[in-house]
């Protein structure tokens, strides 16, 4: 499990006075690469071999509403490892611990010039199985 | 059936030359709202009235990438009416027809300073009745 | 003088209820491609030999918010051509004719993977000069 | 002077391979925030008193780009304290120190509901004059 903390911006807000519904995918995907990170897989060095990982499938329930200024957490798992796609569990708590945002995303590593699966390369895979 | 055209610019791809993930729900939910612009409900007069529609709950496939400067059309129907909530499918194509995207995608209609759940006023009721 | 209207959606917005200082810059961007796509010119063929324009300069100033909903209108002219760079002046107006934003935007064009200057196409100068 | 790390995500990118001209605004406004935050004024607080900073006037300079993945710096200092406005000097840096991007934002202090200049309030003030 991976825990990542994410500050809410006046960008990230709308006129309703909460974070508008694109952007909790955002903060997904941060707590994603973040967790990469940790692990020491830097995604620039994928991108450079035209490999990247995009998102197939997402799943998400909006419970409760962030607002501007919040200090959010997003808490990741890895529900499933497969040989060219990821399955993350993801969740998004306010400074209350309150869970705001549950989802899961299911990503595939492609060949990001024709788009077609590509296995995840071995160090990752390795890097992720260790994590599980 | 409601159909809304949208070009991909600079600021809806990535470095990995293709659409971001979160913007398609941009998209989404500008057909959702030119489709009640077409019906009559213009949703600054809802928010006057600090009502507005949230999104609760998002199933998302994406099964191909759009890429810069592409014109895509997003097809949206109404699958479920009730008191308080809708849930919109909602399909983007790209130019040659191409199904990119699938949604399913529902929205409450809430009391934006409480959050809480409140009856969708009946003129945008009535309005959506039409349309099934 | 080129003219694009622009509608402000819930993405655009900020829990000020205004449109968000950043975004100003989306529309800026939209309505420069939309008058060089009225004038023949398509940037994904640009990008495809890695030709960009990018914005090296800009001075803007914010007269008066946008608010949800509004139909906007942005107005650009062509203030400067040189070999390797244009100058646009833009205004954006809302649908009371109030003057919300100016802006002068020094974009050049360059080579995107060294980011050097590289002279405009002469088939996009030909529109260009047309227009000025 | 106040210094801010940012790490470039996919989200800040575009198709051209690096970080959307708009999205530096963003990274300048978080650093802005979190110097405020530093200094104990949360404007979460202001905006529930419909007392929000809007930017009146920005002039920016794009000296070199930024890429995905790149962990940058945004340095800070305030050149003018007036009654109801502040201009901010900004520079952000990458990871090597190579500067890329100057700024000079002009913030007012305004009634989000009139949209009224009003005077900064006197803690926030207060605070501001020890950083000078």
């Amino acid at each position: 499990m991976h825990r990542h903390n994410i500050r809410v911006y006046y960008e990230d807000t709308d006129a309703g006075g909460i974070v508008y519904y694109a952007n909790y995918l955002k903060f997904l995907e941060r707590a994603r690469t973040e967790w990469l990170r940790a692990l020491g897989i830097e995604q620039d060095s994928l991108l450079e071999q035209s490999t990247g990982f995009v998102v197939k499938h997402l799943e998400i329930d909006y419970l409760a509403a962030a607002r501007f200024n919040e200090l959010l957490a997003v808490e990741s798992t890895l529900a499933l490892v497969r040989r060219a796609s990821l399955v993350f569990e993801q969740r998004i708590y306010n400074h209350n611990n309150r869970l705001l945002v549950t989802a899961q995303v299911k990503v595939a590593c492609v060949d990001l010039r024709s788009m077609k699966a590509r296995p995840i390369p071995d160090f990752v895979l390795g890097e992720l199985s260790g994590v599980r």
